[in-house]
């Protein structure tokens, strides 16, 4: 084995990457876990006015670069055939988040950018839903 | 700097956790990519029948397992005092799933194991609400 197969053995090991003794993954691509996820639905209070709307979109964007988030995606809704007849795609943008636990979660509630994020941009939506949940 | 460093580096470089120049993080702690996501609420039809709704968790967990799925989360409600007057708390459990894209959704949904999941479970729940978004 190289140098260069066992540094990178060790690193994926101490990451946690692979397991101690395991195959090396021709590509890291790991289930990471998703422990605690907050997910927000909005919607806009002017869904024609582009730059009201693209305006909420940049502030959710930079909002989820707050280090204690761990993964972030803000997303516009897709219904697929398979699931049209249950589905809920009638909101602007959808805006999951993955924390550690519930502390970071609070943490990033609580954080001075969030409260200044509703300040400044509660005015451009109609309406909130959250779901919080925990494995 | 040295040799193991300069391979963590590379190493970091090549997987896309870092880009090519920039100072290596402390911690390594990527904010993976997570596209397209397909979330889903389901609501119990017996909420104080144990032994169905374990079944359901456990019939949610191993669909959790099939490849396509990049990351998957099977949780129960949080109710935040912060989030409170806009949260939905009253469903039994959250599935999120990340995939790569809107092709690999659908691979999922039409396999014969989400097919099979679907036919063997359907009679533990009074409804479910499924919100996708693609980045």
């Amino acid at each position: 084995m190289s140098p260069v197969m066992k540094n990178r053995r060790e690193f994926l090991q101490k990451s946690g990457l692979i397991a101690a003794g395991a195959a090396l993954p021709t590509a890291v691509a790991p289930k990471t876990n998703m422990n605690f996820i907050h997910h927000v639905l909005f919607w806009a209070k002017n869904p024609s006015n582009q730059a009201e709307v693209t305006q909420l979109k940049n502030a959710l964007v930079s909002l989820g670069k707050l280090p204690m988030i761990q993964q972030v995606h803000v997303g516009s809704p897709v219904v697929t055939d398979f699931d049209k007849s249950v589905t809920d795609g009638s909101y602007s943008f959808s805006v999951v988040m993955v924390f550690e636990n519930a502390q970071k979660e609070s943490e990033y509630l609580h954080h001075p950018l969030h409260l200044k994020f509703i300040d400044e941009n509660k005015h451009l939506w109609s309406k909130v839903v959250v779901m919080d949940s925990v494995q």
